[in-house]
């Protein structure tokens, strides 16, 4: 049952797609008061109550004990006492005595007080104009489909999108990209994708290939195509201000880009230095800077990440000239400890300063409205304007796509990676909580940077990490300019990542079929335990262990020098320990808590009871998922009585999803496995 | 078995007090490459190797797969890709198929790289003059008494210094200081000492008080001493430079400050402005400085932390004016991208830069040298002033000293705290796992900032990070100006608090004897459970459970929201549960792994089989370990046959230690307790 309630006079935000007429009653979940310039929600938790969702944000599954601030910031130190990451995702769930959810739709600031100020408050402060919706439903499960519904069916990549994906920044030019590839060939470890980051483009514009680093691209994109290699170029939300440059000129001639008030260009500083942004929230522009991707598309590129859309800024240049003004009198001063906080001040205080965005302007088809307060739409925008182009470009094909900001909405134009991540054992653990949260949130194709974006990652980092990154949507490998070198043969013995890679792909029908269902039917291919098993108080606490799929449960090993974990297990479950898709081990766990030792070359998960999946049977030579062989798989699975399986599959590319022909179930007794827990070839 | 290897010219570093003989024979546990300015020492790990050690650093009790860096940080982001911090301690134990212990005593930068380029190989990089020192033995704790005896018996603080301390960065004023007493007070909550940071002094001038803020400071000192509360003023490395202000004078007439290389006085600036810094490897300048303490002692001060003596460099002139200069040249140029970035690198180089180490020497008795040469020496030697002068001004009388920058031998003189930390669960998971690393290295009175010193603290972080901090010897709340309010009368109702803050009471008479033990017998207060458990794997595995003293194990909750925790007992146990003082249960727990409910106002330990302990019977009005009844104990115990346990008492503030006199030993059978696991009145 979901309510809505309108408060002052939103803007359409685009989050929701289904028509909820306005209640004109008073919410009735939690508390109100409306003051000049906000609104804030209140709500009384009892000590049991778990706080689910806010998407991409630091801490836990369970939200409680801190303030979320939502609010797009470009930040790559993502220790837990930061309030912001790149993305906002205003739904959460209260589940205990009472259960609801509630979905804040505001794209300006909102605090989500969950019990930090005090331990029994939640405390929602949003701005005087917003929309609310409440939705109450019998089980967690079931508030999310409404949710989903609300909001709308997730974005579908393409099946080559769940193969392995390579990326660093720092790839400069077709010898490095061609390197990479022969890394993996040599080492007969599939390779899906590799990434472009900035460093492709012709001094960092849009759109622009630099003919030096890529003396051929249209050619040099299709001879890795016929390798089934896919190449995915970065796109970043400035334009850099040159003259000459088309996409500059025309945004100006047209008005595309955002304004300051007086009706000037605004001008910030990014990679490319001074840039204007797109002024994604107008139809006109979007649809121009969204047509600009087939300069790529047809040059063969079926990938896109759309990246620095919060939008970041480094500086601006009115706010970097009084810095420097400031900087320039304190010479003569005497040099002091003041001067010296100042100054650091006056530096820190250049990126993303909330003084810019809140110097400049939206013409939202006619409304005049200030960035800050739409500031989370965004990167939304951004990849709504990248994916109505596709629809006229490629309308009956999947093209990869998806963004480091994002809102609710955006997720039905594209998916998101969770950022720029470290290379620290502690954010391992933060990717794997934030993925049901994304998922509640619509954002289906996610995953982290594997192996940690910023420093220098460790092999064992790097092998624990893609143990649970087999898992993810998204598989990708990314680490930054300056780091150690990331590609999995960097490390010497390239066996044990070989291997891991290999189960990953040997998973993919499994993986597949789970992503589509939970698209297609709006549930979560990503679930806390307690999303499964709403009756088991130890199931509730659980944090480190996540459903993933029907059929299965995973428990990632992820604090260093670890032999193995503690794992939880709600019921009876098989487990599964893999060190290749060929060398499998099966053992029967009783329901409860288990210390399992798990090495570092060991894949582990659990399958359900009386539940199973498919294993694609890799050829020695599998490089992509076009190398899968899916007219037949090794079936696993775990039948007490008799095991289920309902497989989804499709050509992977089209975006005709016909569940009548694409699904089939498979079931099998007990006797039909040799033991109850066999294979089945 | 020490063996002492010499190589190059090594200064005198004070780390040791035993006279060892020079083995002329090659290093024997590890292999060595000598080149022009390093010595190099490689040793390949098998897989299941535990390396221990390293004192304050980032990461696990198992320091595997991180490099190092010995080179004293003030850094107060303690993430776990920061290479150092604020302590060096260039001890670690490699503890598998062969097992040894290395002392490298170098005070210059040294990298231990514990398999972080490659998984199976240790490689310390050392500079061409140092000393190194292996040590085998029979056991764990065998080559850490050994290596403690090498370095000399650890300080030992005052009893008072095991009470419930309380500081805060902005604590003004007698009247601020005068409201957290009555706030404890209030709540009937003990408290034994209060913390003066920075702001006490004049113009932070060391060895000042500001007459605006403290009228009659001794008369104010002594009035809390009636109270038995004692005041604790921070002691900052840097003296400033003003006219007029004696201890700068006298430091400048007698050549007593670190100089340039030309001869000028170094000037840097910290928290005063510009300073210079007292040439603490020069003896009469030590000798200079330490005398100055007693400005305080005389106006009743008995205990002080010293501060800033990494030394923290802010900036130095020379550096700033650079800074500045290339920053006013920018202005003409085109403000792109680079002058950005460069004006941000140019700004966050000013501090704690490399140049400024390199750019003064000190006196060190007639051997000029250069203080990067040397810079790890700094805050032990500062705190070797104050001990020193302790010895001339107080000869009998324990004073409290503890240090945030230390070296190997600077535990003879003083405690540490653990450094600026962050009110984040991990930092105190990492306080945790500090603990073995540093006792044993030594320094046995050590502990963390309760509650974080940056960042807002909540309440529940603050309840466990108590309920972990009533076992280290130093317990003391702090917290950084700016940050929410943390002392525990803050959070609403304070019974929880209370009772915790009890309980350390009621448990000092045994975590009193088990440090005076672990002192007075070279051994580890705090230990690693594989120290005690040898020959359980499952027991090597365990990196957040500590064995504290001879009787208890604890297991701290580290998580947030978390129900309790998984808990392994490597042998049968005694669980003790307390809700207060006076709120025990206890439960007998077999052998292996458990999860086990920790509620948040719970404290939870372990007695291990046939040990017991004593607890003060605490009255309804125990305000400081002076109201503590030391006439009788309730003891607890798990009495299979019969528990043995030897108290260690004294009058807990003179310098004399008799054994014979102060210990005794209790002994109780199985049949004295009521239930085998009961309480003995």
């Amino acid at each position: 049952m979901i309510k809505k309630y309108v408060f002052g006079n939103p803007i359409e935000t685009g989050a929701t797609v289904q028509k909820i007429p306005e209640s004109l009653s008073k919410i009735s979940v939690m508390q109100m008061e409306k003051t000049e310039d906000k609104v804030v929600l209140f709500y009384n938790m009892e000590k049991e109550d778990i706080v689910y969702g806010l998407g991409e944000q630091v801490r836990g599954i369970n939200k409680r004990g801190f303030s979320y601030i939502s609010y797009a910031t470009d930040d790559p130190i993502h220790t837990e006492g930061k309030h912001s990451l790149y993305g906002i995702h205003n739904f959460l769930i209260v589940s205990g005595k009472w259960t609801f959810g509630i979905f804040i739709d505001d794209p300006g600031k909102v605090i989500f007080d969950v019990g930090e100020t005090s331990m029994e408050t939640l405390k929602i402060t949003a701005g005087k104009d917003c929309v609310i919706y409440t939705i109450e439903a019998e089980s967690l499960k079931g508030i999310v489909k409404q949710f989903r519904q609300l909001v709308g069916r997730s974005y579908i990549p393409p099946k080559w999108a769940f193969g392995y994906q390579q990326s660093r920044w720092g790839y400069e030019n077709q010898k490095d990209i061609k390197d990479v590839i022969s890394g993996y060939k040599d080492h007969k470890i599939p390779l899906e994708a590799v990434y472009l980051d900035i460093d492709y483009m012709e001094h960092y514009k849009d759109f622009t290939v630099d003919k030096e680093k890529f003396s051929d691209f249209p050619k040099f994109v299709n001879e890795l195509k016929e390798q089934n290699i896919h190449l995915v170029p970065i796109i970043d939300a400035g334009v850099k201000i040159e003259e000459g440059y088309s996409v500059y000129e025309e945004g100006v001639e047209n008005n595309y880009f955002c304004k300051e008030e007086d009706g000037k260009d605004f001008t910030a500083a990014v990679w490319p230095g001074k840039v204007h942004f797109p002024d994604m929230l107008n139809t006109k522009a979007r649809e121009w800077f969204g047509g600009k991707y087939e300069l790529l598309t047809k040059q063969g590129i079926d990938g896109f990440w759309n990246d620095m859309n919060e939008p970041a800024i480094f500086y601006s240049e009115e706010n970097l000239k009084k810095v420097l003004e400031e900087i320039i009198a304190m010479k003569d001063e005497n040099l002091d400890i003041h001067s010296f906080f100042h100054l650091k001040d006056l530096v820190g205080s250049l990126s993303n300063s909330s003084i810019d965005y809140a110097a400049f302007y939206h013409n939202m088809d006619g409304l005049k409205i200030c960035h800050k307060d739409v500031h989370n739409l965004y990167g939304f925008y951004m990849t709504k304007a990248a994916a109505e182009a596709f629809e006229k470009i490629e309308p009956k094909k999947r093209i990869l796509l998806f963004s480091r900001s994002s809102y609710i909405g955006m997720h039905r134009y594209g998916g998101i990676w969770t950022g720029d991540n470290h290379a620290w054992w502690q954010q391992l653990l933060l990717s794997i909580q934030q993925m049901p949260s994304l998922n509640m949130c619509g954002i289906l194709y996610t995953g982290s940077d594997i192996g940690g974006f910023g420093g220098d990652t460790t092999k064992d980092l790097l092998l624990r990490w893609l143990e649970f990154g087999i898992f993810t949507p998204l598989m990708r490998n990314h680490s930054a300019a300056g780091t150690r070198k990331q590609e999995v043969y960097q490390f010497g013995d390239t066996k044990d990542f070989r291997n891991i890679i290999r189960i990953r792909y040997a998973l993919i029908p499994y993986l597949y079929s789970e992503f589509m269902k939970a698209a297609l039917e709006d549930e979560m291919y990503f679930r806390p335990l307690a999303f499964d098993y709403p009756e088991d108080t130890s199931a509730k606490r659980v944090e480190d262990q996540l459903m993933v799929g029907e059929s299965i449960m995973i428990a990632p090993v992820y604090i260093q020098n670890a032999y193995g974990r503690y794992i939880y297990l709600p019921e009876e479950m098989l487990m599964v320990r893999m060190k290749s898709p060929e060398e499998k081990q099966f053992e029967v766990w009783e329901k409860g808590d288990h210390y399992i030792e798990i090495a570092l070359n060991e894949v582990v998960f659990f399958i359900k009871k009386n539940h199973m999946l498919p294993l694609a049977i890799l050829d020695d030579m599998v490089n992509t998922t076009a190398d899968l062989d899916e007219s037949r798989y090794e079936w696993i699975g775990f039948a007490e009585e008799r095991a289920e399986y309902t497989l989804y599959r499709d050509d992977g590319i089209s975006k005709t999803y016909t569940p009548q022909k694409d699904w089939k179930s498979y079931v099998f007794s007990e006797e039909d496995f040799a033991d109850k827990y066999q294979i089945l070839g």
